[in-house]
């Protein structure tokens, strides 16, 4: 019933592209997303709980931030998201990138408190996930 | 599971007024909005699907694009919306543009698929309808 | 399925603490956020409403912004949060503020119409309640 | 050496349009502005000043709110501004705007602190106007 | 000819009030800005250069970084402004802050590099100080 | 003393470094920037102008809008800005986009009028440059 959401940023190139396509296809099928470029990314994390009734905190902010920086933040930001190990098989759209986060962050953070995770490719784009539970 | 959010702009001049009402009612009822006026209003559609294994896609961006343009865009930008003939009969608030941008929206786009039509006034206020089923 | 969100906005000093504590126990536990200091707050109150089919309006906004203004801004709006006596006994975290704020308007606006308070601490948290119902 | 910035919001419709000019000739000129539509327009007013060494303070707020208040937002707020006494005359391009709000509070403010009037028509366009002495 | 701009961010609480005053004196001349309150501030530190000609850049973005950390966010960063040694005698305006910020950072920049300090203190008001030169 | 700017959107791949060092010298030099990573950059650019008496205008907005979607837009969006031909030799810092997108746009507009160009590479970064006359 409570649901804390934060912010996270991270810059990144990359590219959409189907490894058994042509050029030729991969164009005709993502458009200029096939040409490498690069996006600022806004990653939003919103986990739910109860507020500590002595602390009025309902999640440990310490553990969530932890846990986004070290399985996502750190291995994204500044990088070509096709070169980063842990989205291998990952096809980068926005759709994927959100599913893959969540899978990142839902082992690393209290059992069923992920909610829904959110990337914000530009700002007329966005993905939304709320994944199968952890 | 998946949701993608589409962000899109026009501007527009409208005026809420009942027709069966004197102005002295009008603008009791309405205050300001009563006088014609405007907005940069943004449209956020919202629309869910599985990202496709192959293509990391869950819906067709283009077909979501178009029908958006040619069912709202191109009708009401640079309009004012009481001589909208789509809009006939809808009465301008926010409320009444989201419910009748759904009613475009949704015999365009992939069944089932449109989960949320939001219409962003002001930075002040934002109306958000999740209609019934295509 | 039609939801109006309103956005307002008030300036105030907080600080936490848990006054059972020593000030370094509350400072192991809450950081910075122990020293006092203060926030740009936005307070977004989403209600829901079916649109009246005469005026196009689905809730009175003047209600509304009367209820949000007499029981939440102008009893917060630049002030300390702990010295506010409608939120004693409150820890002033996001989770508390937006608890507190339900609780404070719900009785206000017609029942069952409050669907969600939504606390903007920062531009990178934001806290969320759908409480219990009025 | 020092400049306040003070921002100002205000909805209203317009349309672009030479009364000397055929209906083919003002779509020719101005495009899709040539027909009535609106904007949520904010209006930036930068005054100079220097620091009062007690107050801290460099103008008069309530004045500079006050003049702002009377003679631009009370005049075309929830208005059509074609039909705006205080804007006879005016091209409402956000050229013409700004230089006419410019007129309009230079007077009110004190001599020689006026520095700057932005009109803000959408995110993609803004106007600037520095100008004749008051 | 090129300026670069950093924005920064930190959250203080703050009051304005004269010492020399009665609260009486103060609330009337300060208004609300008499009782502590707080604000999410932000802190733009415009510095102007010349690209390097290898390397592209015009400044060291360390050293600017450096100087605004330790010589701004983290004396006034979850603070109350009224009590960082550094702002004694400061009364606390944006005007106030604006020039008091530029005191602090002109002299730990390359000489003659700071053009601008904006403190931008809501999103309704900014202060920007073009001061005496380091 | 009139001026309009207009805004404008691409996103794009790049990285910081100099052919000439090494990857360990070009690493200490940019840091994380030396990595291929990408922006959403946003290019607004500034012209001077007198607006017409009869249309209102100052500028040619086709004109200026033709000249930045020519001579950058189609250039630089979804690419990576190392690969344009346009961009050759430059290091694409912001300050380096900044002047070479000057030197692009001067020559296609009216002599003159040409009065900023500003890169915005992130919310926390921006580049302005005020260059040589066309």
């Amino acid at each position: 019933m409570l649901e804390l959401t934060r912010v996270y940023h991270f810059s990144a190139g990359h590219r959409l592209a189907d490894p058994a396509l042509s050029d030729e296809a991969n164009e005709a099928l993502y458009g200029a997303c096939f040409r490498p470029h690069g996006h600022n990314y806004y990653l939003e994390v919103t986990v739910a709980g109860r507020p500590d009734p002595v602390t009025g905190m309902s999640v440990d902010l310490e553990q969530i931030d932890g846990a986004v920086r070290q399985r996502v933040l750190e291995r994204v930001d500044h990088r070509t998201l096709e070169e980063v190990p842990a989205l291998a098989g990952v096809v980068t759209t926005g759709e994927g990138l959100a599913r893959a986060f969540w899978r990142l962050l839902a082992p690393a953070v209290p059992a069923g408190a992920l909610r829904r995770v959110t990337v914000v490719e530009t700002a007329k784009n966005r993905f939304q996930y709320e994944g199968e539970a952890a």
